[in-house]
């Protein structure tokens, strides 16, 4: 946890195999790497606490590759700072967090971590979200043993991870005149004005028991930007959430909702999931020595636009399987199958294009983890 | 220490808040991370030291971030080795240095590191040297217990890092002919060939006792490269640096002059400047468990260029307030409050630009600073 | 070792020296950094192993270098993972590795990793091989105590690793139709479509005692991909190797010969060498504290062409010495001189090319090592 004194380095690799079926042209087995992180967390002093993660993702890709393709980027390769995130906790119902770090907007995208999904992608709301942004939030994770958490953030009027609803030509220039970031360089590296629009999101949730979790969340963000197009638009984003369990069977459920994501005039979005998850190893089906878990989960993603009347939907069924090589530390060393079964295609085929994380043909997908 | 046996894992974290005034233009709040920093040191055998530092500066931007500004690559996001350094330490009075690491020139330069810093800029001076290079150093931090201490060194004639007077077009190519970078492929990664063309650098000092450090210091390049403009000349730096404190007050002060800086014809910078802090909880002035240390700084950059007849300078005063969190580790857990004044602005605000870290406009910056 | 529990920390830096002679232009020396390497490894779980290994190899090279000269890339500046494995050794004899990690082609490539080659740069065979790709293998170190060893990898089909037969325009597309990476992005950053056409490697070797160790090893891969060219043809590679020594002597041998390298119609490759080393330590010739090892290699490169009628060699002969600092832990501290004399160097020099680690120039160079 955060709260360990010294500086604990963790980390972990993903490693992924995958296929498509009825793609109409060359198929076959592709290896790749998912996710590889390094971070290092801690107690800097008694109060204060960090996290800095850095990631190498799409590592499958190198330069080298690069220029073999002779593209200039390949999809998925991205590395970096994942999260740069100090806390001040010295009241606990009303710590103070700043950095690099997740916009509280969305229940599986702030609960869970990439090393510990249902599934190997996460569902299509990603999307409807904000990603990583900088900025500023007062949070507690639990005021005063009541259940209730909650974290209010504001953070550059933009979501600095792309494919998401806050990242976009028409919002996300996040500073303003003097020295900043366009025509003059800024100070040390330091980008020094802002555009005095800001990306707010705010979240609060209540744990009753394991067996229910419910919680809302929004965000919002000018378009309004001196680059913007005429039409572009202010965003907000809802998201509605549960989950719970009990003896090993656990479900989760969102819906989100977005009106001018990506500050497009006439855009609207909206994606619902169920996911259920049961593990035997908990519920004592299986041997001891063997920790399995199967799970399916159905979503549905729509996307509309008045002004150019596509109305398109796309739906994703995945049953999966989750082996757990030692129970008692399951995340250590993990492999995961899915079978994506997607439908209601036509548009996204046809267009060439699709939502993050949705599958638009059938696809088996195989991930071995291992971390520390 | 460097004289660690183990590897000892370090690094830091700076997330920083700022936001200019006057600018006719948008103005407001602007978040971002200045320096992150993971590094290891140790001692490989006896007498033998390393330390690598490894950097992802500018971490407000991802690649992501990029493609949707719509520009190839944004002011400060700076990755990459920061430092690589191997010393051989057999005679303390006459140890070598190899690898990447700074140039021996400049007090605040090479004395404070990006973490303990007075203000959360360096002084203007930085432009004025030349920060990282490759090379080899002789040095001592302190002959044979006398208080004096000097570093000699040969570098690639250039500065390995920007935004400085020896990192430049007119001077910066350090390889020669044969398997070299340019039109043929190096051996195994590695530059097979030099141009015959060096940075040298050399630095003396004396620590006298806690109230008195002097220091002088100097650096020359030369200009003639095979691609060299005509009028190309040899760059000349020189610094000389007092610093010293009792009870808590502290003072440093450096002059720096450079003749055509960056193998500009004609062209001077002179920079000076005096900075003074007060550490109120060294003092006893504050409750025991307050560390608060207002400081402030005066500073003057000066740039002439007798070919076109500019002749102009800027002056910022800095007030800070540093706030340490634990008195016992000041530095794992730190908040910079800075507010600057810049005079002299006419040139810089009508040529949109500025000496490297030096303010054209009112500006508030605050950074939060945690490590380990 | 790969079994130990803990996340183990490991890396080590490489900073060099070189100067070549007789290039009939500017000639000197340059220092620069060969390897910078950061990696952790442990085991996740009882009979899981991992090892990610992060590099910053050229680091010589930043950002801002790039941009003084000019150039968008700068040889040898190469960041990224370079390794990504996941082991299952649950069955010894029959284990299973997953990720990013060396094809199994090639003796001294894939038994002798960066830090404690017998010279500064591998030998030239490097070109004929495949370095690392994305895949899968099953291998044995041991198999039941028998001596014997063996992998058998399939990879995507090409090396993720440039300057190699195995990556090339002609062969490296290694993804398919549908959600890959050509014109529409893949599913949450994973490629989820092969091409069908995949790099097999397989090594058989045999360790009779430290006198004899020998080794077959060969891979091909598809040329067929939907971007080739109508003439490219399927690559194939073998090597056998043998190395062995004794009290200090030691030598190693390899031929290699590769069949249409980067699918290249037409085009054979073939390169062998000798190298000798004699540890004068272990041979009781130098003092106690005197750890030094000279060593020599000779080495053969042939390139032909039958369509273009290019009939090409380029032999290096490398004079080395080794010292280590602490004869207990050799590679933790090392200084190595090479010296290189190549000969059969007019076609190269003509066409201003190499083979990759091929010196076609008298080259003196000099590496300072430090690793933990």
């Amino acid at each position: 946890s955060n709260a360990d004194t010294g500086p604990v380095l963790y980390g972990y690799a993903q490693i992924t195999g995958s296929n498509q079926f009825g793609t109409h042209g060359p198929e076959g087995l592709i290896f790749g790497a998912h996710r590889i992180r390094l971070g290092v967390k801690g107690e800097a002093v008694p109060g204060v606490t960090y996290n800095f993660q850095y990631k190498w993702d799409g590592a499958y890709v190198t330069s080298p590759l690069n220029k073999t393709l002779g593209v200039s980027s390949v999809p998925g390769s991205s590395s970096g700072v994942q999260e740069a995130e100090i806390n001040f906790g010295f009241i606990p119902a009303f710590q103070l967090e700043v950095g690099k770090f997740r916009v509280p907007l969305g229940m599986e995208r702030t609960q869970f971590s990439g090393n510990n999904l249902w599934f190997i992608q996460r569902s299509m709301n990603q999307s409807l979200g904000a990603d990583r942004s900088a900025g500023a939030a007062f949070h507690s994770p639990d005021v005063m043993g009541t259940g209730i958490y909650y974290k209010l953030g504001i953070f550059d009027n933009h979501s600095l991870n792309g494919n998401n609803a806050f990242n976009s030509g028409n919002t996300a220039i996040p500073f303003g005149a003097g020295q900043s970031g366009v025509g003059m360089a800024p100070v040390g590296g330091v980008l020094s004005n802002g555009s005095g629009h800001y990306l707010f999101a705010g979240m609060l949730g209540y744990k009753l028991n394991p067996l229910l979790n419910v919680e809302i969340s929004g965000a919002r963000a000018d378009a309004k930007q001196f680059t913007a197009l005429a039409a572009s638009k202010n965003i907000t984003a809802w998201n509605v959430g549960a989950r719970g369990g009990l003896m090993g069977l656990k479900y989760m459920a969102e819906y989100s909702a977005d009106v001018s994501p990506n500050g497009i005039e006439g855009a609207r979005e909206q994606d619902w999931y169920v996911a259920l998850a049961a593990n035997l190893h908990e519920m004592t089906l299986t041997p001891d020595w063997l920790d399995l878990e199967p799970a399916v989960r159905f979503e549905k993603f729509r996307m509309v636009n008045n002004q150019t009347g596509v109305d398109a939907s796309l739906a994703n069924t995945t049953i999966g399987l989750n082996y757990y090589v030692n129970p008692n530390n399951p995340h250590a060393a993990e492999v995961q199958l899915n079978y994506v079964v997607p439908t209601q295609t036509a548009y996204w085929r046809t267009h060439r294009v699709a939502p993050v994380n949705g599958y638009i043909y059938n696809t088996l997908a195989l991930q071995f983890q291992a971390g520390f």
